[in-house]
């Protein structure tokens, strides 16, 4: 579907997270020709955030000697509820103050380039289905876990977006009524008790009520170091603490789980994101508690599997997404 | 698209649910043209049960001064996983012991007609998608709350059954991850916090505790003979504790619904059922908790209403089931 002969210009795509850009230049073909990245500091607003995505396209631009104008477009996908017809993010938990932006057409007035925008995770899920782990897979749904936790569902082989393009938001779906305070206003959702922010949240907690943990050393006492990454690092080096938080998200990220197995009853859901490079010490558990509490003939007909493309998966995503466009 | 000519055979259409069985005559124009109710006694087994269906169609049948060769085929809506393809109800919490249950050719062997098998909570969505409050509408969810909680997807006009056929078990959503056990084997699911057997078993828990309520009255002190309409009946009359579980039950209710929103961006969630049957006693909780928990871009999305077709929908969706596959 995709061209693939050398001619047909590269796009631009940007993966727009809470945490961090990442912008690349993908070939007409899917091969990513060069990378650049830097933090969202999302706390700074979003002026500052178009500042820093124009700065890293700049940059990915002049290093492979290219002008904007060899461009096909520049694609964006960014974490929250993005109405990619209209290119205006109405909300976004991980980006604070971000309502209503018309993101699409800041970016195209800066950069004079045909611009789109998709939702972050849905790109990650068009990018697996065209290229890694759902590749041939009609019914999937894909979750990439990070700062936040996002998803996307692919139905009869097409993004499922809902009424008004905002489906998909399975980060916020409660699975404990009274549970943690989630940043979207709502509580006990996955996202407030499986996603990297969690794992960190939960983890300081804990060693600052002085429980014996490798963290304290790892982050020399600065709790707000604390991240999931270190959380994993340590729990790999055998700290129980570190394996107790882990082991808790993953259950929840379980439970996460047997809700999509029983809604969806997909082929497979595929589990991206930063959180996900944990890899087994994360899904192992996940798969035990949907083998224990989902319906048998739904747990029996689902793969529960890593993303194959990793952190390329979204910036993949949005280049597939915008080729389609422009093929249209 | 159905035939509304007085010519064709009609349908014959039974509803089995886990506490009641209703059957019906159902004209090829979709009228009912007769009913047949008695108890689903599902503790007795699935012999006994099948036995209660042929009763029950045998007296429509000669009711109406008709012979089964003048039917064009049964069609029966049950409660549990059911795959259509097969005519198997793969499992059912609220039909014990019901497992690998080919009921389609069971029925077919006691009356020689053609049978076909549908889940109950789609039969229910799709009669209300084309004949009551979701015509027209191609992206809605339904729910069906009475004994159990029923679901059922309809996206782009087409019911979602999934890649084996058991997709929409909303009742078996886990919204409180350490909540109530559920009949599923699972705990803290939609179902074991806002059916109306969740609301019968924490009234009469109440109750038994001492707590002042007019339902000890009502039951004569029998607290197994509460019921939800019971307590239902004592919210109307001012009782306290029978209002306050009503209220606890549609708080749960709507946390469902908070998820079918983020997760499905809907244009309507349709509510039926029994219990639904108390209309804005629940649903306006329900709707509060969605305006007040919801991605605000889906809440402002969706309507959510109760079912037009009432207890009729799963009879009349059965039987235009029916009619579409023999049309085909």
């Amino acid at each position: 579907m995709m061209k693939a002969d050398g001619c047909s210009p590269p796009v631009i795509a940007v993966d727009l997270g809470g945490t961090k850009i990442a912008a690349g230049i993908v070939s007409a073909g899917c091969e990513i020709l060069a990378r650049e990245y830097c933090p969202t500091l999302a706390d700074e607003g979003i002026e500052a955030i178009i500042e820093r995505v124009v700065s890293a396209v700049g940059r990915l631009i002049s290093r492979q000697g290219m002008g904007l104008s060899q461009v096909c477009c520049i694609s964006v996908a960014a974490c929250g509820a993005i109405d990619s017809e209209t290119g205006v993010i109405a909300f976004s938990p991980n980006l604070p103050g971000c309502r209503d932006i018309p993101l699409r057409d800041m970016l195209r007035d800066r950069l004079g380039v045909k611009t789109m925008l998709i939702n972050d995770a849905n790109a990650a899920a068009w990018g697996e289905h065209h290229l890694g782990a759902g590749k041939g897979v009609n019914n999937l749904v894909c979750l990439t876990v990070g700062t936040g936790i996002g998803g996307a569902i692919i139905i009869d082989g097409r993004l499922y977006t809902g009424s008004s393009g905002s489906a998909g938001e399975i980060g916020h779906m409660v699975i404990e009524a009274n549970g943690a305070k989630c940043r979207c206003g709502n509580t006990g959702c996955l996202e407030a008790l499986a996603s990297g922010t969690a794992i960190a949240r939960e983890a300081a907690a804990h060693v600052a009520r002085g429980e014996p943990s490798s963290l304290s050393e790892i982050v020399a006492g600065r709790l707000e170091d604390i991240t999931a990454e270190k959380v994993a690092f340590a729990a790999r080096e055998g700290d129980s603490l570190a394996r107790s938080i882990i082991n808790q998200a993953a259950t929840y990220l379980g439970v996460g789980m047997v809700n999509l197995v029983n809604i969806f009853n997909p082929e497979m859901i595929v589990v991206g994101g930063g959180v996900a490079g944990m890899g087994d010490m994360l899904l192992d558990p996940a798969r035990r508690v949907v083998r224990e509490r989902a319906f048998l003939v739904s747990a029996e007909a689902v793969s529960i599997v890593s993303s194959q493309l990793g952190s390329d998966a979204g910036m993949l995503g949005a280049a597939i997404f915008a080729l389609q466009q422009v093929e249209k």
